[in-house]
């Protein structure tokens, strides 16, 4: 069958090709979009982070300043080996801390409290943690399934300001889809 | 204490920054120290191919062509839910498949039969799954741990001939130390 044919072609990396001059809008519908259709049929959450990461990557920096300077997008996942500590999940950018306690920074402080953080001056959060000297901004928002915070949503970006309101419900209706899809 | 001050002022995006005039073997070297460092005392094997992805991705694309053309760095592990499958794990690059079954394409045939696979164009392999299409050579690599293949490391170039045998090499050495250093 055609259908079949045209199926078979389909190569996922095009998943993560954003056309230039979409708004932010339409960038976090695509990358909703195509999570969807890489969730479907696979509860896997490492294999759907890892896709995602790669999703929220190329997104974000197909548009213009300040989302081109994304330089770390990636998630933290509760770690299995000590109570109220967070563990580095799949990533894109460069080597990130690997453990995080709950509070400690503005992951810990998105997984202890809940809430998203929208960090305009990360040099302006008590007790912030420096992966990356270079990170100005950041946005973490928390995956929660079953009342209880899984994971969380990290995005880093070089310049100050660097996420809005838009960023915060893009991002939390796509840790509503995670939370929705993936087995933690 | 200094060291302490020093220890903490040391950010983790620095293991990832490669200076540029290495040789392929000194990026090799620097890789396999620098994971090194990220492995102690921490066995998760997401946190630690997570970081290892970020390593060689930098570390490859810090190089003349055709390193330079790297266009995906990461790994596949076992699908606990389905044998004989791999599932993706964590990776920089673009959108990948989800899950490839043993002996299918470059990837399945390095998990099912413990060889690395080094593939000069993979149009001229058999039953290639061009997850990207602007995929040209590719390096596939076992992870074994007690005698079993746990995991691949997979690497695509957007060249021809991509990879030499001081990449089977030094991906062979770094599957080792993944291999000792990371609970699967």
């Amino acid at each position: 069958m055609l259908g079949n044919v045209a199926e078979t072609k389909k190569v996922h990396a095009d998943s993560s090709t954003f056309t230039q001059g979409l708004s932010k809008q339409e960038v976090y519908a695509q990358i909703r979009e195509q999570a969807e259709g890489l969730f479907f049929e696979q509860r896997n959450w490492v294999c759907n982070l890892a896709n995602t990461a790669s999703l929220l990557w190329h997104g974000l920096r197909s548009l213009p300043p300040p989302s081109s300077s994304v330089n770390w997008a990636g998630f933290y996942v509760l770690d299995a080996s000590k109570p109220n500590q967070l563990i580095l999940g799949p990533f894109q950018g460069q080597v990130a801390c690997q453990t995080i306690a709950f509070g400690r920074g503005v992951c810990g402080a998105a997984a202890q409290t809940g809430a998203t953080q929208l960090v305009e001056d990360v040099d302006k959060f008590p007790g912030h943690i420096a992966c990356d000297a270079a990170s100005k901004s950041e946005i973490v928002v928390p995956i929660v399934q079953n009342g209880r915070v899984v994971a969380i949503i990290d995005i880093d970006c070089a310049e100050l300001n660097g996420f809005d309101e838009e960023d915060k419900t893009g991002l939390e209706e796509l840790a509503q889809l995670i939370a929705e899809s993936s087995d933690f």
